[in-house]
C-alpha cells in the first residue's frame, strides 16, 4: 500500500471521530479562522501559485484555459475566505433528529443526521476546489483526503498549511484536512482502495477522470459534473423567450456543466426559431451543427455527427436536431444525456407535465435555463459538485449530502419475541 | 458481454420506464395478482422445489441448513404471498414531492421521489428473495434483474415464471421482473459492470459473495448484512434484564445478522453477571468464548483469539470481553464491529448518551435486544436486506430506499444574470 496515503487516511480517521462530535460553533470557529489566514496569508498563497504557474509555462499542451483555472488573485482569495464565511453562515445539519416514533415493541425509534466520516476528492487543477471541499467536510463534521493534480501542488500545499494551522488555532485535529502530496497516479489508485479508512470518493473532473475512478474503485463513489444538457422547444413556444434562454443557456458561461449542449427543436417551431437563433449565436462565437433536416433553416448550421449528440462540448458549440414531437425530444435526452439538467419551452401544461414526469435526470425545467443547476441557486449553498449519478445524493451537493443517518433506538430492556 | 444479462438488462431498462409512470392502483393489483396466483400454483412451485432439493442432496458438502433455506412448502408459499400483499398495502414513496420553494430567481425548485430504475440483485439459496425482492422493486416503481443460485434455479425459474405472467395479466412489461438463468459467475460478473442499464447492485449473501460484488462492481452497490453486532454491559446496569436480552440476541436465531456475536463487559459488572450467563448460554447450546480476564469468572469459557472478536459466528458461539470502562467497550466496537447494531445495557443517562454519540453504526440500541433491526420492527414494512454502508441507505432498507429524486424546476422564462 501507498504509506503517505494510508498514513493521512489512518489520521484522517481518527481526526473524523473528534469532528463527529463538535458543536457547530466550533467548527465555525475554525472556518471563520481559516478565512481570516488565507486573507491575512495571501502573499504566500500567490507566492506558490506563482511557481505552478511558471511550472506550467514549461509545460507542452499549456493553453489559456487551463492557466486560467489554475491561476490565483487576491480577488479570488477574498472570494475563497467569503466562500468559508457564507459556509459558516450554513445551517448545521449534523444531530437533527427524524421520525422518532413509539413502536408496538415499545421501543422509540428513529434516526439522528451524522457526518459519513471520511471524504476522499480527486481533483483537477483549480486550487479553489482545495477550499470549498475544506470548508464544506468541515462543516458537516467529516475529515476529507485531499488529491489535487501535480499542476497546482504549491497552491494546494500553501492553502493546506494555512488551513491546518488554523485547525490547530482552534483546538482541532490538524488531520481533518490532508492533503496527499505525490501526485502521481498510484496515490489516487490507492485512495480507489483505501475501504478501511475512507467512506466516500468524489472525482471532480474531466469524463476520464471519472471514468477512472469509477472503473477502479472499491471505496463507494459519487459521480460528478458530466453534463450533456439540452432544451426542447416546443411547438407553440414563445420563441423570443426561447432564443434568450437557449443564447443565456449556451454563452454565459460555457465551459460548465450546466451549460446546454444540444437543442432540439420541434419541426413546427423551427421555421420560427432557427434563422434568427443562428445568427444571434454566430454573433457570440457559437458554432451551431445539425442534422440535415435543420440545416435546411439556415446555411450556416454546420453537418452534426452522431458523435455531436454525444459529446459534451463545454465550448462555443451547440448541437440542433429537428424532432417530430415530444416523444421524440425525450426519447433522445433520455438516450444522449448524462442525467445533469434538462429543458422543456413551452406553452402547453400537459406537455410541461409529461416532461417533468419522463425526463430522466437530477435536474428538470419548464422555461428556464439550464444554468441554474447550483447549490446557491437550488438553496443549498456552498455545493461540492453536482451528482449525476442516483445512489445517495442527486442534484447539487450541499451539506446534507456529506452526511449520513444512524438509527438510534431507546429501550427498557425489550428482547424480540 | 454476455447477451443473456445484456438482453435482459436492456428489457428491463424499457420496461422501467413503464413502471416509473405506473399508478399505485396499477402496481397494487399486479401485486395482489401475483400472491394469487403463486397460491393457486402451489403445486407448480413445490415440483420444481423438488428438483433443486433432489439436486442438492447428491452435492458434496450437502448440509441440513442449507437444505432448509432452499426448501419451500405450502406454508412458505403462503407466506411469500402475505409478504407480497403487505408490500400492497405499504405506501407508494413514488411521488412525494419535498421542499418546494421559491427562489429568489422566482424559479419554483423542489424534489419529486421517483424511482431509481433498473435493479440488479446478486442472491444465494433462499428462493423467498425472489419474491420479496420483486415485490419490493415493484411497488416502489423499478425494474428487477434477479441472479440467483444455481442450487434454486428451478425454484426461481418457476417463481419468475408465475410473476411474469401476473405481470402481463396486469398489463405491465413483463420485462421488468427478469431472472438470470445462467448460474455461472461470469453472468454475475457482466452484472457489475453493466452501468449502461443497471442502476444499483445489492449483493445478498455471505462475505465472500459481497467483497466479490464490492470488488469487481463498476455499478454502484448497496452492501448488506454482514452483523458483527456486540452488547456492552456496563457498570450498574440491571443485570438480570441484561441476561435475558443477551440470551435473546444470541439464541434466539442465531443464523441472522443482527444476532449478538460479541459480549463486552465492565469489569465492574462481570462478577454479577457472567458467573450466572455462561451455564444459561450453555443450557441453550452456546459455546462461549473470552480473553483470560474473563476466563476467570467461570471455567467453561474457552480461549478466545483476536479472530472470535472479528468473526460474525452465526452460530451458537459468543465471544466475550471484559472492558475496563466504556471508551474501550466504544473503542473495541469501531474497530471490530461492521457497522450494523450495536447495544449498551445501562442505568446511566451520560453514557447512555456517549455510546449513542459515539459508536458508528446503522442501528444504536440503549437496553434492547439488538435482534429489533428489521424493516417490519422499525417501521418500514418489508425490507430488501440491512445496509452496513454509509451511503444511500443505512439499516433496514424499504420502498423509500429504493428510490431517488429528482429536482424539478418550475420558470416563466429565467436567464441566469
Amino acid at each position: 500500500m501507498h504509506s503517505e496515503v494510508v498514513e493521512k487516511a489512518r489520521e484522517a480517521k481518527s481526526a473524523a471521530r473528534v469532528l463527529a462530535s463538535c458543536s457547530t460553533a466550533e467548527k465555525n470557529r475554525a472556518l471563520l479562522l481559516i478565512a481570516d489566514a488565507l486573507q491575512d496569508k495571501s502573499k504566500q498563497i500567490l507566492a506558490a501559485n506563482e511557481t505552478d504557474l511558471d511550472h506550467l509555462k514549461q509545460k507542452p499542451g499549456y493553453t489559456s484555459a487551463f492557466h486560467d483555472r489554475l491561476l490565483l488573485t487576491p480577488e479570488r482569495i477574498d472570494g475563497m475566505a467569503g466562500g468559508l464565511r457564507e459556509i459558516a453562515a450554513l445551517e448545521d445539519p449534523v444531530g437533527e433528529i427524524e421520525g422518532m416514533s413509539l413502536r408496538p415493541s415499545g421501543l422509540q425509534i428513529g434516526t439522528v443526521r451524522v457526518p459519513i466520516g471520511v471524504v476522499g476528492i480527486i481533483y483537477e487543477a483549480r486550487p479553489n476546489v482545495t477550499v470549498d471541499a475544506a470548508g464544506l467536510t468541515l462543516k458537516s463534521g467529516n475529515a476529507v483526503i485531499l488529491r489535487g493534480s501535480s499542476e497546482a501542488i504549491h497552491s494546494n500545499r500553501a492553502l493546506v498549511a494555512i488551513i491546518q494551522e488554523q485547525l490547530a488555532e482552534a483546538g482541532l485535529p490538524k488531520g481533518a484536512v490532508a492533503l496527499i502530496e505525490d501526485t502521481d497516479r498510484a496515490a489516487a489508485r490507492a485512495m480507489m482502495r483505501l475501504n478501511e479508512y475512507l467512506d466516500l470518493l468524489i472525482p471532480r473532473g474531466g469524463p476520464s477522470l471519472i471514468s477512472a475512478v469509477i472503473e477502479n474503485s472499491t471505496v463507494p463513489v459519487i459521480e460528478t459534473g458530466a453534463g450533456n444538457c439540452h432544451i426542447y422547444v416546443d411547438a407553440g413556444a414563445d420563441l423570443e423567450n426561447a432564443q434568450a434562454i437557449i443564447l443565456n443557456a449556451k454563452v454565459q458561461r460555457p465551459g460548465v456543466c450546466n451549460a446546454v449542449e444540444t437543442l432540439l427543436v420541434h419541426r413546427e417551431a423551427a421555421p420560427g426559431l432557427i434563422p434568427s437563433l443562428v445568427p444571434a449565436l454566430n454573433a457570440q462565437g457559437v458554432e451551431v451543427r445539425g442534422e440535415p433536416a435543420s440545416q435546411k433553416f439556415h446555411r450556416k448550421i454546420m453537418p452534426a455527427t452522431r458523435e455531436d449528440y454525444e459529446t459534451e462540448f463545454l465550448d462555443l458549440i451547440l448541437a440542433v436536431k429537428i424532432v417530430e414531437n415530444i416523444e421524440e425530444a425525450i426519447e433522445h435526452i433520455n438516450r444522449y444525456g448524462t442525467g445533469h439538467s434538462e429543458a422543456i419551452l413551452t406553452a402547453d401544461y400537459l406537455r410541461a407535465r409529461e416532461f417533468l414526469a419522463k425526463v430522466d435526470a437530477a435536474a428538470v425545467y419548464v422555461n428556464a435555463s439550464t444554468r441554474f443547476t447550483d447549490g446557491n441557486e437550488f438553496g443549498l449553498g456552498a455545493e461540492m459538485g453536482i451528482s449525476t449519478q442516483k445512489l445517495h445524493a442527486r442534484g447539487p451537493m450541499g451539506l446534507k449530502e456529506l452526511t449520513t443517518l444512524k438509527y438510534i433506538i431507546y429501550g427498557e430492556g425489550q428482547i424480540r419475541p
